[in-house]
């Protein structure tokens, strides 16, 4: 019967100090008891939201189907819907209408159904002002898993009018140079950057380039390596490579590349050839 | 069958640094291999009897009922009981007799039986001088888990002779000031204060007031606006609202009140009409 | 049928901010639905892998038999084997070929069957340069779990070829001072030192026993007791004790010791009769 058991991923900015995750845990489990719940992760850094959608975009077509309750929301208590999706293989999503689904949902079909879920018959009442995920998106999500039909979870809303983000790409310049942005650090110091797989390859860059690297104004210029695997490189140098979710990343071999650098996200970064 | 799985909730301040909790799991699974384990929160502040206190008060009424495992242990080795206790609803809790239980136990019918669990049978032998958790709480709680009756776990304890924590309020001062003190500082940098939902509504405060804020010396002065939600006043404002806990608290708009104010647990908090 | 869920243990230097734990779970899961994972620690040093083996030797005795799946690391890519191993005792072990298994096996009857996983048949592809935990380990290690045979999860390797880490122990003087190392410190501030229980034994020491503790050039000499239990030394005492691990260690009563001596992992503590 646990092969059976209906899965519920959760990703959100609570951290793990509070105990915000544990008390959602619970929620979902009073309505839910057999929910096999993974955590994603807790760690995206407070209210960003793009950092969030970049998350599950990497890791959702690693886990099983199921219900994806995502929680990273700036604007509990403003004017943003609290939304219920289903995507069309059928997964389904929960969570704030700010952009958080709309990387992944192309992996899974698009959305197909959407409601709005503020005012659930599954909220638990009294709604705070401040704690929606206990609130709101954890028992709605703990009933669609426990199989309630998304058109009951909420008043039904037009996909189209959902709020997307995008993740703007790099620039390449004449003589070969590629300018992009810190997308992410890890807690590695690994700095990944907005360049996708296709976009490295239309650049063109081949294997064993020695290469500079430069943070914004270029004023430091750091040499680095186009290689597969950081041990192409010996300990302490710098490292250009797709890294395991197919972006241009930049780290160092047994060390910290964003410290390295001086790269947070969002910083512009400037790879030419040596 | 997973929906009739034993619930087994644990707090403690042992943090996720270091393998106490995951070695605390290991335990309780090879004892009651069906348990469903939530990890309330292991992020409350070392040491910090009352962080833990308050932690349980806000959040166990949202868990399924079960048996609560809590170690806040300052005191391990010494003296102090180590205690499981029979709530008037049936749910359980297992931990050192320090007051972690007291300010939750009203919510639940209060303590009706009590055990000293310091020589259990159940005990892990050799028993440690200084990680309980593994050797007497957690494999205690497990049995609980699994069935074995509260009055099998260790002596009987005349449950007024437990110790308990108390919470003092807030003052109110001639002129309508309230004096407060910070009870907790979630990771978000919201501050929440010793006042409850009670206290707040006896001391009368209306909607849309406005307010000063300041900390011990009163040197500073911060204005603020009473709301419901954060999205009332503009980004990066103070405001005073209760909070989901049903406790008054002060946020900033997309910002860290704890850092704007100085405040850290336990500091004096003036809040005044402007 | 919970209690017959397969245990998998899991083990790395990953962290909880990024979400690479999660990631692994999903991976798990979707091989083995009915797994039952544990998780031992991700906070292990980056890169660290004796602390992963120390760790592991600490806590595996405490969990249910099982797969125990480990990551810490650094030569992902490199000519490092990726291996799955059988203990004695029936255990499993999957994680990368460079000690991390070598300190707990004797306690399992050691290796008696290895496997290189390197181009299992199990792993996922395309396999990344850089995350071997997602694509090879986790894959293999919920494959054990799920009753496939060891034999069939890659190429056998004769256990003598494994490589194996080994603690130094600690040196004891003329006059009765012991110099030892610093192994590990924990999240409360306590200095384990690589003094085991028998070490500790043959060095004599008696309770109650007034001591100087000593760090690196011995210039500074804090005073200390050699007790049982922290309660046996005044509130910001230094106490010296066996550890829940049974090894020796250096704590302050209330208080933090790696900050009173300074003393982090690696280094030198002397520690001798006053």
């Amino acid at each position: 019967m646990s092969a059976q058991a209906p899965v519920l991923t959760f990703l959100s900015d609570y951290g793990l100090a509070d105990d915000f995750v544990g008390v959602c845990h619970g929620v979902i489990l009073q309505i839910c008891p057999a929910a096999r719940i993974i955590d994603l992760t807790h760690g995206i850094p407070r209210h960003d939201a793009l950092a969030g959608a970049l998350s599950l975009a990497g890791s959702l077509p690693y886990m099983p189907p199921g219900v994806h309750l995502a929680v990273v929301d700036p604007d509990v208590g403003a004017s943003r819907r609290a939304v219920a999706l289903r995507f069309g293989d059928g997964r389904q999503f929960v969570g704030p209408d700010n952009g958080l689904a709309s990387l992944v949902a192309p992996a899974f079909g698009g959305v197909v159904q959407a409601a709005d879920i503020a005012h659930s018959r599954y909220r638990l009442e009294p709604v705070s002002a401040t704690f929606h995920g206990r609130d709101i998106f954890a028992p709605v999500a703990a009933h669609l898993a426990a199989g309630v039909p998304l058109a009951d979870v909420g008043a039904p809303v037009d996909p189209d009018t959902l709020v997307t983000l995008e993740l703007p790409g790099p620039a390449v310049q004449a003589g070969g140079a590629i300018v992009a942005r810190v997308v992410y650090v890890d807690g590695f110091g690994n700095v990944q950057l907005n360049v996708s797989h296709d976009e490295l390859a239309a650049w063109g860059l081949k294997l064993a380039r020695p290469l500079r690297v430069s943070v914004a104004d270029g004023a430091t210029r750091v040499p680095a390596t186009f290689v597969r695997t950081f041990a192409e490189v010996s300990e302490g140098s710098l490292l250009v490579y797709e890294d395991a979710y197919r972006r241009l990343a930049v780290a160092v071999s047994h060390g910290d590349a964003a410290v390295r650098l001086g790269a947070a996200p969002g910083a512009e970064i400037r790879i030419e050839p040596a």
